[in-house]
């Protein structure tokens, strides 16, 4: 099969979202480039993430789970950045040609996909060992982008949702871990299917300080946001959120996993004291699970309740 | 090393154009996404590829090499659509983390992007079967930008520069053939080093009813212009721009060569006969190799000196 009839056919069969009707997609597949006119007002702001078997998601995963996953990955990286999603390419390195195993992914991204207005535009598909690579981009306000780098001393510290759990599911989705079938439903759903913060990062924007979403664990990457602050950190290990089924099934583990653990895809934001009140109004008014966990310091980073190294995950 | 270090450190040592005084490039690595603010009056186009070692370059190929064709491929796609080159990202599968290699590769990336102030933006790195995946973004008006759909009957059909040589060179590159030295430099330069015709691109767009670039072999990818125009066309095999060497060396097949061979990355355009001194105007001007090659017929597709298949390269 030709360049691109790969994606197209499969791609533009499932139920992708289609370019009809959205005034700033104006050329997608079947040109040498895709061709988009950014709305009046709005930056595009962008973000590549390469998924590599066996590396960021088990071998032999079902498609469906690893076409979500890697759609929502990628996209959190728009929530971080208060952004609305447009559209998005992927580099999609196969194997081989296999026609169900490629409607499978398609069905996956698109489940994530259409519902926030994210339309395919775009890519290149090649035979090697199974590697994707996504590119999501979104628009955003210039004035209203939050950064890695504006927290200040005296700033709280929060994170979205519940942190935790897909780091203790790596073991139960590669097959080292026996579970219950309770327990195992609970942490698979949890690994597969994260919840980009999109809501969370457009209501915010204009509280926050700094926010950045967590992909290698809350540790790790907090720590970008106190080096590109030039601040530090305490936080509160029992302050953390953690879900009730990680807390039963792993009662000594439960925060240091919520702490040092990956692939949350959670936010973490830091926002000036005066702000107290309007981010609970928002996170109330929105249903938004979000936890205040510690401040900014002037420099340093501790844990109270936590004696351990401060060290996520190295991709080398 | 962590994530984007690896990518941060080596390519921003290197001579890779700064975002330094480019007002539209607002945030580069180092924060979850990258940010543009494109300039009033343009559109963006994008187009990303997927290069894997041992499939669309010889393995243990140089560096320096793999990095300047990899951005010189990519950026074709810009030029076919008479953009200007703005910024690009690089999603890199590695099987391990070697240095001087990164750095060979950021040497031959910087040599072909620095000049056309092509910015690199942000990006992935990873473990794995050594993977490059590209992509490049430029800024065209939209009301002029060229489409593979504009084609008419009647209208002329233009090649730039000289056809076949790319593909005369790759069993000289994979270690098939042996040549003699001269021969070697000569297509190994032409193999490696392909001129992404941005000029012509941006100069003819006005004057082009269709265009598109050569990456899969003349023969194959005017084709996809008359599908979308839906036309035929009529060809002339004697008038192909074939190299003296490619004639000296292979007088039996460089015409050959020249229609069904790939990697040229010369454009393919077609344009209204009433456009003929314009376009000799523009390309004398410029000092642009064109070559006038044959019409666009209402259907068909014929090669006048040519019976053989009419087949590309085939990806799957």
């Amino acid at each position: 099969m030709r360049e691109f009839e790969l994606i197209r056919n499969i791609f533009q069969a499932s139920t992708m979202a289609s370019i009809e009707g959205r005034g700033d997609l104006l050329l997608g597949i079947g040109d040498d480039c895709a061709q988009v006119q950014i709305p009046a007002g709005q930056t595009l702001v962008f973000s590549m993430d390469t998924l590599v078997e066996g590396r960021h998601f088990p071998f032999d995963a079902d498609p469906v789970d690893i076409g979500y996953r890697a759609v929502a990955t990628c996209v959190s990286d728009l929530a971080a950045m208060g952004a609305k999603p447009a559209f998005f390419t992927l580099g999609l390195t196969l194997p081989e040609s296999d026609p169900q195993w490629l409607a499978g992914l398609a069905q996956g991204m698109a489940e994530l996909a259409e519902p926030i207005g994210l339309v395919l535009l775009g890519g290149d598909t090649t035979r090697g060992a199974l590697t994707i690579t996504l590119q999501v981009h979104g628009y955003v306000e210039a004035e209203q982008t939050p950064k890695r780098s504006g927290a200040k001393q005296g700033d709280d510290i929060y994170v979205t949702g519940l942190l935790g759990d897909a780091a203790a599911a790596v073991p139960i989705m590669t097959g080292e871990l026996q579970v219950t079938n309770e327990r195992f439903d609970y942490f698979y759903e949890r690994f597969w299917r994260p919840t980009p913060r999109l809501i969370a990062g457009m209501a915010l924007k204009r509280c926050v300080s700094s926010m950045m979403d967590i992909s290698d664990g809350l540790a790790q990457d907090l720590q970008h946001i106190l080096t590109a602050s030039g601040v530090g950190a305490r936080l509160d290990l029992a302050s953390l959120p953690v879900s009730e089924p990680l807390k039963q099934w792993q009662p000594d583990h439960a925060y240091t996993l919520a702490l040092t653990g990956g692939d949350d895809y959670e936010l973490c934001f830091t926002a000036p004291v005066a702000m107290r009140d309007e981010i609970q109004l928002i996170t109330q008014t929105l249903h938004l699970p979000c936890t205040r966990i510690g401040e900014i310091t002037a420099s340093g980073f501790e844990v109270e309740g936590y004696q351990g190294d401060l060290q996520g995950w190295q991709h080398f």
